[in-house]
């Protein structure tokens, strides 16, 4: 913790607020996102958090992210296809949320395709913020390559999240899940470490298994669950960047930094209001409180709004260079 | 191969038809359940082909299974909720998909919840024919209890499939997978063998790695991909039982003998069909082309029209115990 530094969750809201406006964002896109990264932070999940700012500003300047985006949406009545025009993905996804919500609630279910899009962070909080207004979500993006198909070399997926919530009592369920074994993040930083891999985390550029980190990132990473988590990526590839007409993972840009095209990646959201909600939810509510009598079993979400209280009450510790770089900005 | 004999595809089907039709089904209904068993055993998936004619006649006989269900509809305009009323599975799924398609092309998306319902065969086969008539289709089912949460011990979810199919070409694209690391068959056949199994399969009841597959029956199947593939196994339990207010894994009777009460297990089947369809799948095409270039990737999916055209022209090899069976009820 030596390297950490405490500051206060709107200190650090507002800081990154006031660095993506100077870049070119509005008030209100650059607001969203600042919530969105300083929740991913605080919650820890810090690939997803302040992390980011130094590389959104650098593609907000270079205009890699559009940083006023158009979001254009024609609406086929429970299927709603949104470009966002290669902005930000939380402004798309802002109204992603309000129009399923709406369209699901007069009509049962809703479907969000959106493409032209950018990294949306943790797709957990999205689906949480549906289920604490009484739906039921579930969403997918695809990310720049990363996984080979199976029984290839080359990556074509992304690792490709899959994120699903519904109300459960106080704090909804909320599982979030990405499809490689394990974050490449993990792998990154074995490389910059200098340690080495497990196996079975990845293989080189030859397809054979390796422990060298460097070798993986030029290589693809492994699946979840072998050939069915490369299935699952296959299916999410599709059921995203496949709908919307978008990037696949293996045509995206990076999301790291200022240089190049877009990386026009896609995500779907996908909403549903049962016609008996209240039925609806005290049944998955009785499955979730057999599972939680067995000793080791972990209702995931479960911790989420406790954590952000936390630090909105506590403050958030965060990494002395995160702050260097968030008020040299 | 030698206990294994010839019968033609219009012999099998006949037979099928003849035996559900006598123990109380419409013969509509019984045809609808011997195309599709005679599919699955063509195709090769024994495990819901010929096979389980005996075990579906027991229970149409008890009445665990209702020969004369009155599938009920609720349509809120996207989300159409049927009541399978205990019925053959593919007897409701007949209706979902005739609804779905028909919604979908007016709205561009559609989702089917099926509750009460029953084993559901090979979800591949319908979402293939959802494929072939220009949609993209998504659809899980919950299956009685094999599998237990990360880190329990007491199975509460089935294998639960999910599959998977659009547009492709001359044949579909089709992706059909359960999420445990192997199908509860093999580690039945290994129990009936006398031979171990794989570390890694499964564990027995007081949640201990085994390579015995009798004590992994009494405990719990390992799903695909450890904690991840567990959580996919939570998402399809919600998505099926919880959406239907249907029975989950640990509350659904087998599908295998004429005992007790009607499973009463679910499914949920999601039909998509974009503004730009030609655009759509001419993209889906392009990832496809592009991972079929890598020399080890097959694109599942491709092979299964052919083989039920070479079972229609060349008889299906079956089990001699098999056929005896069928002309034994």
């Amino acid at each position: 913790m030596s390297n950490k530094v405490n500051i206060s969750w709107n200190e650090c809201e507002a800081l990154i607020t006031d660095i993506f406006e100077k870049a070119g964002a509005s008030r209100d896109d650059a607001a969203l996102v600042a919530d969105h990264l300083t929740s991913a932070e605080a919650q820890g999940a810090t690939g997803h958090g302040i992390s980011r700012v130094k590389s959104y500003h650098a593609q907000l300047v270079s205009g890699k992210i559009n940083n006023s985006p158009q979001v254009k949406e024609h609406n086929q009545g429970a299927l709603v296809e949104l470009d966002a025009d290669c902005g930000l993905a939380y402004v798309a996804i802002e109204k992603a949320i309000a129009l399923s919500s709406e369209i699901a609630s007069q009509q049962g279910a809703c479907i969000v395709s959106i493409a032209n899009s950018h990294h949306a962070g943790v797709l957990g909080l999205y689906v949480e913020r549906l289920a604490r207004m009484g739906y039921m979500a579930l969403m997918m993006a695809n990310s720049p390559a990363a996984m080979a198909p199976w029984g290839g070399k080359k990556p074509i997926f992304g690792t490709n999240p899959i994120a699903m919530a519904c109300p459960y009592g106080e704090d909804p369920l909320i599982i979030d899940l990405s499809l490689s074994k394990v974050a490449r993040g993990k792998v990154m930083r074995a490389a910059n470490e200098g340690t080495d891999i497990p196996e079975g985390w990845g293989i080189d550029a030859n397809g054979n298994h390796t422990t060298d980190p460097k070798a993986v990132l030029e290589g693809s990473m492994l699946p979840a669950g072998d050939m069915k988590g490369a299935m699952l990526a296959l299916i999410v590839e599709i059921m995203t960047a496949g709908l919307a007409r978008s990037h696949y993972g293996f045509q995206a840009s990076s999301f790291f930094h200022g240089e190049g095209d877009a990386p026009r990646v896609a995500q779907t959201l996908m909403v549903f209001s049962p016609s008996n909600p209240t039925g609806t939810f005290d049944h998955i509510a009785f499955l979730l409180n057999e599972m939680a009598k067995d000793d080791g079993v972990r209702i995931p979400g479960q911790a989420w709004r406790e954590k952000r209280e936390a630090a909105k009450r506590d403050g958030i510790n965060i990494l002395a260079s995160d702050l260097e770089v968030l008020k040299s900005l």
